[in-house]
């Protein structure tokens, strides 16, 4: 692995000046928190999922972000009408393929939205993601698990085979576009005890592709990443290590109040 | 506009005594949040949603509130039901057109509920209520945003288009009954950067409309408004500008804690 | 009542050990807090309602768990498919028939689940298990009430009725297998202030089965309720009662942290 660069953000302040609007079809158990989450960072969030208007609020939006953590069935032909819609205007648009692994109906509904719509961006645990790369992984639930590939290996063949950036969250993040990839070191152990902070981090990741040049969303997501896990590093700092429900609490005002020097500063991102 | 009177609270210890029970159709990013809410101030919330007891949960309730802001399409029909049934038993029904600027659906979808249902009062933000006045203006998503009429004038057209109490929420409140006026300057900026402190405080409309006479809904609506922004004000007086996580915290902490005395010596209520 | 015996947690180091996997069928007040709740204390929430993944999600799981807080209609034909594949695989089942008395449809709706699926507990408060006991009960939309007999009495009906361990949370919580009956003197009353407390402890009933041998049920249940009462007395110690909206955070907090030894020594279970 190359040493860690000085590492500078380049959107985090884009957000907070243009407040993006980003498009959210996401579950029951998510909704609040990333709503909160993108509105602290700087975004406007507008959580939408009926067919009906799954046209008209892409059209207004900068990005869409496509959550399937608690489907009912319906929902599914919703997200593939915003995510054509997505496509042809032009936006990003992010899947959070929430617990892909668990079913054969999570993974035929991922199928069908990575059949019809092209992801700007994929960010999942690495269970999901190695579901995805179609490699032997011992997923629990909704849980990232642990399996034979590497995380790097996975995020390059999951980023090639649907020609999109492949971003997993864990203790070390992998965001990989198919040829270069990037690791991060930051973060907390409290993440994965937080329920719907790998929804929020998608979220996020559409604010940061809403803001970035489509040439950068490489970098735009990396540095999603990066803010969200050094947000995470200083709202653990002072609390003991079971204190979820303050957590999530510290975490939504990290949000606000993170700085580009705090990222700066903190950020351990290297390229390989 | 006139010197601020000095305010004086009617209804909220009457919540307090009463605990009215308020039957809320809302949408997956508010539905804890206005529970809590409900709970925190003194009223006891009933989250239902379900067509088939659309006759009999308002007939156990004292108000019921209707908040449109993740449709996915067939609560429609709940909705009207519902709000039919509490026109039909003459209990209030508020209305919170969330996001209706946004989309041809959501802006039909109010027009049926405004078509079929007479509802005690419209709360929203400005972009919302001036979509329903029918006048020029620039929303996004689901945020106020900014246009070409005062917030008087629209409060006002809205009030008297569906003789009904419209009550627009923002940096200056405004409440009007189509006559009368009131303008509310309390509150604090953290509220819009709060998901779902504006359909909260729908619920809590519905909670003070609960224990007012019928022939008191402006003072019932003035006081919710009233008391609800003087307890963001109080929830936000120990924190810096970015803690949004702990506000939402904070403020349901204050609508337990918050005392007549305290928002009668913070009320900046003038009438106009 | 017995005088209250030393008591001692066999299951709760069992859950931070296994984190064993429990589905939860939920309402959209509830799914945040008890995927939360659950991930605090040591198990892992998995959140799914598609009918499409009835049959593979409690394969997965070592718990399912039941709520019917805010039905639409349609998910209880997948609360009955997935109670049913839960009945076969032989892991334990839990109903919150949440508002059970408030509405025709919500009786008929847990009828039908309980003349379908064999359930291991059923929790809920008072006036909920008074309606399934068939008792004459003042009950206030979800909230408890009161009325003509003894909780005992009618968790002891309960229990017997439906063959299962009725388990009524209060201000005395009474759990009983229709032979046997426990009361417990433990908890804050910033429990019913807290909207989901109960769904979260319907969840937690879950983890606790999942872990617990099938001849344990009883004793898993009182831990549940004890583990859960105890955590809810810790995170009150330091509030002003009206903290409703810190309480909920602090309870999370405290549902990571609690000990074996804090429980045993607050613990106040008596046998009767």
């Amino acid at each position: 692995m190359t040493t860690p660069l000085s590492y500078q953000t380049q959107y985090l302040q884009k957000i907070r000046q243009i407040n993006p609007l980003v498009h959210n079809i996401t579950n029951i158990v998510a909704a609040n928190f990333s709503a909160n989450g993108l509105l602290a960072l700087g975004a406007s969030p507008i959580m939408a999922a009926a067919i009906e208007e799954m046209e008209t609020v892409p059209q207004l939006s900068s990005a869409v972000v496509i959550n399937i953590g608690t489907l009912i069935g319906k929902e599914v032909e919703a997200m593939l009408l915003a995510g054509k819609t997505a496509n042809c205007l032009g936006i990003p648009v992010v899947l959070d393929p929430v617990g892909v692994g668990a079913t054969p109906f999570r993974r035929q509904t991922v199928e069908k939205l990575l059949s019809e719509i092209q992801f700007t961006a994929i960010r999942g645990n690495a269970g999901e993601l190695a579901t995805l790369a179609n490699v032997d992984w011992h997923a629990k639930g909704v849980d990232a698990g642990e399996g034979s590939h590497s995380l790097q290996e996975i995020a390059q063949i999951v980023a090639k085979k649907y020609h999109t950036i492949a971003a997993i969250s864990g203790e070390t993040d992998v965001i990989s576009d198919g040829s270069r990839t990037a690791l991060l070191q930051n973060g907390t152990p409290m993440f994965p005890k937080t329920t719907a902070s790998g929804c929020l981090l998608s979220a996020i990741c559409g604010a940061f592709l809403a803001v970035a040049d489509k040439k950068e969303t490489f970098a735009a997501l990396i540095e999603a990443f990066t803010v969200y896990a050094v947000a995470g590093e200083l709202a653990a700092q002072t609390l003991r290590p079971t204190q979820h429900g303050q957590f999530a609490v510290n975490l939504l005002d990290q949000l606000g109040e993170i700085t580009p020097e705090q990222v700066t500063k903190r950020a351990k991102v290297a390229y390989v």
